[in-house]
């Protein structure tokens, strides 16, 4: 990204300065199809997730359930039911979209062939995907969600697909998306994308999970009525979610600060609002436990030492909050 | 930019890392409002100008005339006239978008009181503009022209003005534009806003119109057949637009690059399109002359030897052209 700020040219401009531009987005373009495994599909550069949902959903009234994160679900027609492990259940996939991980819980969902979207943002990086077999036509993927720069992701989409410009003039991303490219941001994805591609290679992820393990099985040692969302199906390897009924979410949330953690109840771009997690309530959790839920986030730099503090700190914040609520 | 790198937190997290984020965030957002002269105006950020344009103006039909951007003429309804010197004759201004300066001519409007849309793109940081006392409801603002980095900008709002979101979910934007923000874009932005209003402040601007006016005089005296488009009117400081019938601009930016000058025909986004200037025909101009335009633009680092190299390489290239088309 350093090394993209000293080019200054558009990537439109034809000129010597536009061309070295546009040879750095279209590199970090074939640099995240190569670790999403798509391709020869169309990597259609947006501002991140959020706009790419609207550009894959906006008028089309796609059914989705309620684990989807608010930024596909803004765009949701029917509803789709889900189970009590987080599982959604497909009636006509090329009318559907559908998570391939949760943001909340991890949980991770069998994608049907034929989905017409799936939002990959979670995944991409940490597990082994491959959207030429995910069986969708598009995908969702952010760079901040693998180690990226916030404000820049794209669309995914199969070659051929049809897609309506929400954002249109210069007729940039092959006539999809209008607008100078974020060329700084798109170099950062790229490294990104190449990094978490080397990072999953080298095992990085299943350490994490290791950690991740090791975390829950210390707080389940000593938390009293808490409960591990999805911890017996496939999950994210990063995400621990666990709920305390009674025991608010943001008041974790700004327990754990103080003790110097930075956790989440409910996704970052809720979090302001103190409200119930969609997400569990969706899976069937009543309001007390989805109101009692945080999830706990590991990355390739967390330590052991790390974990142990955390759910020290964390158990004792529990231990002090029944003690007041006795 | 390069310190808000270290920024890990997500601005809409409420624990320490994301609240430093948020601060990051909002300080920019003062420093462009400052610079715009918009005190109390709201400042939503958006992926550029060109998203700023959709957000503002689509589904509204407003009317608009033909030098208008490809973003902003993406959403237009009725066509405004423009007469030979560039200036657009608006006829209903709370239904109609005028730009505050071209981006092709540097040619300035006039703003009428009540005009619902304005393009400030060109002109903020180059003049001194105030959106306070423009008249505009909204304007549209983009930080690569003015030295910030490509893929963030602003559409700017009184305040109260009502909005209907077009990339909706996690309600950032005060609910207007959602998607996590892009931090280091926006950083980049507030520093740039900042540096330009000093540099006005400092007559920089001043300095490069002299460096201009030295450019075209020097062109002038050795042209043939060259048209200076807009010379006799207010102008941006930095633009010179100037067609010679005959002569492609497309050709001329092929010769000038060879010779280690970046110009453009037409806007950079359109570039790539072999096509005579939209702007120049609107203004009346025939298809020859606007098929000959090219743009050249001075920043704040061109020198008077800059200039002077230009001019002589320039009048080189079209003696020959003069010499071959004989």
């Amino acid at each position: 990204m350093i090394a993209a700020m000293d080019v200054a040219g558009n990537p439109s401009s034809v000129h010597a300065e536009g061309r070295a531009a546009k040879a750095l987005v279209e590199r970090a373009r074939g640099e995240i199809a190569a670790a999403f495994g798509a391709d020869g599909a169309d990597v259609i550069f947006t501002s991140g997730a959020t706009e790419a949902a609207a550009l894959a959903m906006a008028g089309r009234n796609l059914a989705g359930a309620g684990v989807e994160h608010d930024a596909v679900r803004a765009w949701i027609g029917e509803e789709l039911p889900v189970d009590a492990q987080g599982r959604v259940a497909v009636s006509d996939p090329s009318h559907s979209v559908v998570q391939m991980a949760n943001s909340e819980t991890g949980i991770l969902q069998s994608l049907p062939e034929g989905l017409a979207v799936t939002d990959a943002t979670q995944a991409f990086g940490k597990l082994p995907v491959a959207f030429n077999w995910s069986g969708a036509q598009m995908a969702l993927i952010s760079a901040h969600k693998l180690g990226g720069p916030k404000g820049i992701g794209a669309l995914v989409v199969r070659r051929g697909t049809e897609l309506d410009a929400q954002i249109r003039g210069g007729g940039q991303e092959m006539g999809r998306r209008s607008g100078t490219e974020n060329v700084i941001g798109i170099a950062g994805f790229g490294a990104a994308a190449r990094a978490a591609a080397r990072d999953l290679a080298d095992g990085v992820w299943s350490r994490v999970e290791e950690l991740r393990n090791i975390l829950e099985k210390a707080l389940a040692a000593d938390a009293h009525q808490t409960i591990f969302v999805g911890k017996d199906g496939p999950r994210l390897p990063n995400t621990a979610c666990f709920a305390t009924p009674g025991w608010k979410g943001e008041t974790q949330v700004m327990q754990m600060d103080l003790a110097g953690f930075a956790i989440s109840a409910g996704s970052a771009c809720s979090s302001g609002k103190v409200r119930a997690s969609a997400v569990l309530t969706a899976m069937g959790y009543d309001e007390a436990t989805a109101a009692g839920a945080i999830r706990v986030s590991l990355g390739p730099e967390t330590t052991e030492t790390d974990v142990l503090r955390f759910a020290e700190a964390w158990l004792d914040k529990q231990k002090k909050h029944r003690a007041r609520a006795a």
